[in-house]
């Protein structure tokens, strides 16, 4: 398998990227080619200082990079030469069979779409994030790639993050929940008391308006909502893991019967803190696009931009898209004609 | 201080309420009168099972009760004697202070618009729910009362987070961000964007956009979204933190050295779990009213119900509306001068 990495979107530039590249080598050897896609000095550079020589890396050279601050369609449209841009080009001619990306989200999911074009069915991409609960893990679509979403894309991310939680997570019949302000149908925005009667009429195993707080302590096995409301979940569920953390450690060292007690119960600590470590997931699929994209994390380390690589390889294993299409196919062949009953 | 109470909302009904009004009652001397509002014969027949007798305590008899399944403005126009619409009618009248309900959000709030009206220069109210990090408190605004919310609704909420936070969470300069995308201006929806433009030019201390990650990491002391965002926000924050100590219990309680180290640094645990339990908090104000409305959580317990009515009571003592009128009125003194300018 043969990804192209782009090596210089991400909070932390081509040091970060290349390091967790040379983690992914040494680690992954089903990984055949990986592309590193930006400014070649750089890459050489950081290349050097690992000390790292291996045929399998290509550096495809690019002069341009896509700034945090552009915005994502002009960003496509005016820089050709931007990395993302090249990397996703290296997937369209079919020398790269994914890419992965820690750079602008806007711009890699905006690449995808002109370059790649969205799957038979699919109007607007979404990313799949995957969120670990105590009792299971769960997928939250879309976690940001489309903030503008009308009530059909949010059906479609319910059918995507169905095929996705079957095919890759392993559940037979996911629950799917729709993140809303109470469980009630009435209670919403327009889009979503709209996607509610559209779910409900679907052969999906909807369970109805999901709030905040069922994510973790009832969850369901798909979370759909739109990119700006998603996003705000991801990156909130994120920092508060990670903030609870830090708190109890400061509380842990604050006396010497507490620190004795932290260090007993220390392998407790760890089971938790490894599994909700946002680097060990290290992407999230861009679902819905004819080719495999992994969205990172911008601010990713090098253990994270390693797992997204992972992430990418598995993903190139288990082939979604065709089942996507399918699923699609399927509801249109079925719901879709009993929409006019909606009234 | 008098309170008036809706008896009758929140997910456990009046057994919990009144469990909650009797803890308040036995615990805040200073409340001098607590009407609970209700049917009647469920109400005494609670008080009767705590042989709670109280000259403090008025049961103002109603017949009606908002589901969680009505729209909010409808349920306020046709049950006229639903619990919550009698409570917000007494604070009208001036025979209560403030008004506290832990039933369905939407009517608490439409009924407190309807009959209060909303302070000079607001047009939507907002719940302002303070939230715990390691290193402060926030106030999180909207959380929940407006989900259709435009640009000048944002940005009364900055006005008014400011406002509560410096006099009652004592922040002398408070740090205001937006919920958004990414940090930049040009990320977040329409919404955003515009509000971003308006804060700029605010005398408010705005630093710019937040992320989700912000939220516990680099805290801000004011953050503003819109309800639907706040909602979500809020919820999955008090979720995941219970989850999380869920969790480690189960960890914790997996092998007899775990046990051990958690009974040594048990303190620690303590001092986190109590400072985010929600129930502590009890509840939120509704700020731009012209008046006191507190809305507490449907799930609440009587130990939440207890500390909505403490919150009640310390915002009859503290008074803020007439600073969010003097700071809307100084805004549109000096910033909307400005605004032609925008272009």
């Amino acid at each position: 398998m043969r990804i192209a990495l782009d090596a210089m979107g991400g909070d932390f530039g081509p040091p970060t990227l290349v390091a967790g590249a040379v983690m992914a080598l040494r680690e992954y050897h089903h990984i055949q080619k990986l592309y590193l896609v930006g400014d070649e000095r750089q890459i050489e550079s950081e290349l050097e200082k690992h000390r790292f020589v291996d045929s399998r890396i290509e550096i495809v050279h690019s002069t341009q990079v896509v700034d945090m601050s552009d915005r994502a369609w002009s960003a496509v449209r005016r820089k050709k030469d931007s990395s993302v841009s090249r990397a996703v080009d290296l997937v369209k001619r079919g020398e790269a069979d994914a890419i992965v990306s820690a750079g602008h989200t806007g711009a890699a999911v905006a690449a995808s779409m002109i370059k790649l074009r969205t799957l038979e069915g699919i109007d607007r991409p979404g990313i799949a994030a995957v969120l670990p609960t105590q009792f299971n893990v769960f997928v939250l679509i879309d976690a940001g790639a489309n903030i503008d979403a009308r009530p059909d894309h949010l059906l479609q991310y319910a059918i995507m993050g169905s095929v996705y939680s079957r095919h890759v997570l392993g559940y037979k019949n996911p629950t799917v929940g729709l993140v809303s302000l109470g469980d009630e149908d009435v209670k919403g925005t327009e889009l979503t008391k709209e996607v509610f009667k559209m779910l409900k009429l679907s052969s999906l195993n909807f369970v109805g308006n999901i709030e905040g707080r069922h994510l973790f302590e009832d969850p369901v096995e798909v979370v759909v909502c739109d990119g700006f409301v998603g996003n705000v979940i991801l990156k909130t569920c994120e920092s508060i893991s990670v903030a609870i953390f830090k708190w109890l450690k400061d509380e842990l060292t604050r006396t010497g019967m507490r620190k004795t007690g932290a260090f007993l119960a220390r392998h407790a600590f760890n089971a938790i803190k490894e599994k909700t470590n946002y680097e060990e997931y290290g992407g999230s699929p861009l679902l819905g696009v004819d080719g495999i994209c992994i969205i990172a994390h911008g601010a990713s380390t090098p253990l994270a931009i390693k797992n997204a690589l992972r992430v990418a390889a598995e993903s190139i294993e288990q082939q979604v898209n065709p089942h996507i299409v399918e699923e699609v196919r399927h509801y249109h062949e079925t719901t879709a004609a009993l929409e006019p009953a909606l009234g």
